[in-house]
């Protein structure tokens, strides 16, 4: 039996649930392939209304699903509340992307006899993959990366069935959760739900799944790797895994904002962020180093997740015990409650404990580097592992120099004069990185998450009677297309 | 020593080349890597005119570039000068593909502090991948899936520097290819060659490659897949490996033109093409299967390209020996000819062999399966593994009815009484489809196969003045965006 568990307490909270064995993820997967015949061929305008369904469904439920999630995560009201919030959102994104219909990237080449060899007609756009897609739901958000997140959203978008493992650390919530949003999809079997670590093995290797999305520790995407490697037929894994996220300070910055800044994206959610701060360059001197010690000795740590994420927290954390402790917030209370810890060491010693030191250390602990000269800064730099963000903190553009370019080579994001921790839900996000940040050169974030679940078709001389609406001469849906070389709105 | 062979004698032919040894492979990656950092930061429409005077090195030389090529593949003047212009073709469409600019799929959010939380700015393109690319040539299309082929062609458009595993069955035409393009381009490191089967293994293992591009068979595709699971950190590996190319010819179609065409697509440069007809399902009737022995008979075979090539041949038509034979074409003239083959059987028998029975021949064989209901084709159809193209032959859309919809999940490009033979180079083609046609939802022809090379970068809050060209306001590259949801031109 599955059970879920009060962060606060340690002890089962909720209904006891049942592990889906093989025959059930067979049927669910079934049920799944049977709705999805009907589904992908919704036409995208249809689709999209049923998006938000789900969105209004999701937020009419608010009431109930914070308090069910704050049970199982100890997240807290105003989080949960705005994360429900946040889901709905990203369900009502892909509407938009829906009615717009750029995603399937439209080409039309018309036929063209002048060539040699004469060019037939040939018209192109991206249609679902045809079969289930395999999401597997992260700890930290038990809602907007869980049964109903960004993942699910966008395959639901492309027109794939989706069958999510759920995530032993919100188990009621996941199946909560799944039943609002069945109940509101026009085919309930669109979202399928297993439970147990046996279904999620079987999930990912079972013929009918095309591409399998997963959010999570560099460990477990591994295991889906090597499982997905042990299929007859391969397929795409768009795993989201570890990241430390750098930020670098230059000189000009002001102190007390990246201060303050830093400790609080350090401890957001008890440090539980993929895109949390784990390791801050900053420039040789006392007087930010001390605002540091200040701004972090103000925060308090909390419960994490699940035992086994405080345990590597600890385990993480001891391992940087090598270096000496700069900072250290409140201990938070409850059962799984760990402290905020930062530590502190100089360029050179970092360097020289490359590339442990810099693995990603899951939770509310950072380590801040010390450098003399920014000229230091590249070759260490250069150094690191892929990340989703990269930040720089500076008042002069031409001080960050060509850290910009090597920065750029690592990181999915760059951000100026911010904090990674709060991922925009918009069109132009990219939530991904080089390895180990994502298996993939695609998003799980915002709008072309949802290219991830689509390949294309090239219809050569196809009779127009049987073109797609998307691809036919007149453009019936009015959507942007490339005609003939030129992009055409 | 590696030796090219002459198909039509079987004897060496050309200069004895040496094998890269490990060291080697790693000082050609190395200058590689040197000369991309300065390609990367090279301006689209700069790297534009550098494809162009690649694409002009390549048609000046022509007249040595088929012979050479000739005495390695024994494909003749005209296929080989056509060849040769389709390659300088691919390098100039690229040119067009980077002054357009929308390659880079560029997408800007403004700032927007009336959402909760307030929204950042937010812009979004892709980059070149930060790395090499190592592309492993084919032995069927000496220029234009080789050295200079669309592999290299596309990723050196995406700034990314190239090196290529040369193909054994053209090893003097490569070096001489290689030879032309490094003198064309601005930087010669940025294609580099090498040749043996262990400087392809030490190739795709070697940690600054970041991407690896194929065209070969399933069992090469799959070792090559198994060498890059070995990595250290995981790469994409963009592979088009087997394919039958499904054709359905329903009771409308006129026989004369599916009978003469069908065998001219067989036959042509004797049946070495990946999109070669392999399985064609035509109504039970005398006069279409008399029209396909007549048909037939007009063809000759020819020499295959290598020895081992040639003994896989007869190794297929071995095994569909336990079909009847129907059709023969005249046997080929030279040291490895092989004669065209056509197989007939029933639907019902067809279905009970399957999937054996349907594994690519690679040469010019193919199995024609009679029906007698069109309604009896979809179950069979639904079994066929994936496919780069299906094609129907018919005279009345409505004739199709459901089967567009099975082909459609089978195949990357739908074919309306055409054949498959013969990739159109152009904005739209998708050269790709379900496994094993290919390893991803991406193509390997036509203008979108410069995305396989390309990652994203955001860019959170970023200043103006550190934004690339292709980000800034006011769009001074005057490139397809999308700006604020709405796509602008």
């Amino acid at each position: 039996m599955i059970y879920g568990h009060d962060p606060r307490t340690g002890e089962p909270v909720g209904a006891a649930l049942t592990e889906t064995d093989s025959a059930g993820v067979d049927l669910i997967v079934s049920a799944a392939i049977a709705a999805g015949a009907a589904w992908r061929a919704t036409p995208a305008a249809e689709r999209a209304s049923a998006l938000e369904a789900v969105a209004d469904a999701l937020a009419a439920h608010v009431d109930e699903l914070w308090q069910l999630a704050d049970q199982e995560t100890a997240l807290g009201e105003v989080r949960l509340r705005g994360e429900v919030g946040r889901t709905a959102g990203q369900f009502r994104l892909f509407a938009n992307v829906l009615r717009d219909g750029g995603y399937v990237e439209a080409i039309i080449d018309h036929a063209n006899s002048s060539l040699t060899p004469p060019q037939p007609d040939v018209r192109r756009m991206k249609h679902a993959l045809p079969g289930v897609v395999a999401v597997f739901a992260a700890s930290n958000f038990p809602f907007a990366f869980s049964v109903a997140g960004g993942d699910t959203a966008s395959a639901l978008a492309a027109g794939c069935p989706v069958v999510v493992k759920a995530h032993p650390g919100h188990p009621n919530t996941s199946e909560r959760v799944a039943k609002i949003v069945r109940d509101a999809l026009p085919y309930p079997d669109l979202l399928g739900l297993v439970q147990g670590m046996q279904a999620g093995v079987d999930l990912v290797q079972h013929p009918s799944v095309v591409a399998a999305g997963f959010t999570g520790s560099v460990a477990g995407g591994k295991a889906i790797q090597k499982l997905i490697e042990q299929r007859e037929t391969p397929i795409p894994f768009f795993g989201e895994l570890g990241s430390v996220n750098p930020v670098v300070v230059l000189p000009s910055a002001p102190v007390k904002e990246v201060a303050s800044g830093f400790a609080g994206s350090l401890t957001l959610g008890v440090g539980q962020f993929c895109t949390n701060p784990g390791i801050m360059f900053v420039p040789e001197g006392d007087e930010l180093r001390e605002a540091i010690v200040e701004a972090v000795a103000g925060t308090a740590g909390g419960p994490m997740l699940a035992e086994r994420i405080r345990d590597g927290y600890l385990g993480g954390v001891d391992r940087l015990g090598e270096l000496r402790l700069l900072a250290e917030g409140k201990p938070g209370e409850g059962s799984w409650a760990v402290t905020p810890k930062v530590f502190i060491t100089d360029l050179g010693s970092f360097e020289e404990k490359l590339p442990r030191i810099a693995e990603e250390c899951f939770g509310p602990a950072s380590i801040v580097v010390t450098y003399q000269e920014i000229s230091e800064l590249r070759p260490v730099l250069e150094r690191l592992e892929g990340s989703l963000t990269a930040t720089v903190h500076s008042t002069d553009p031409e001080e960050a120099g060509d850290l910009v370019d090597v920065l750029g080579r690592k990181a999915g994001r760059l951000i100026w004069n911010g904090w990674p921790t709060g991922v925009a839900v918009c069109w132009a996000m990219h939530h991904g990185g080089p390895w180990p940040a994502s298996t993939s050169t695609f998003t799980s974030v915002g709008a072309t998450a949802i290219q991830r679940w689509l390949g294309p078709t090239a219809y050569q001389d196809w009779p127009e009677e049987l073109l797609p609406d998307e691809l036919k001469d007149g453009n019936p849906l009015s959507i942007p297309r490339r005609v003939d070389g030129r992009t055409q709105v």
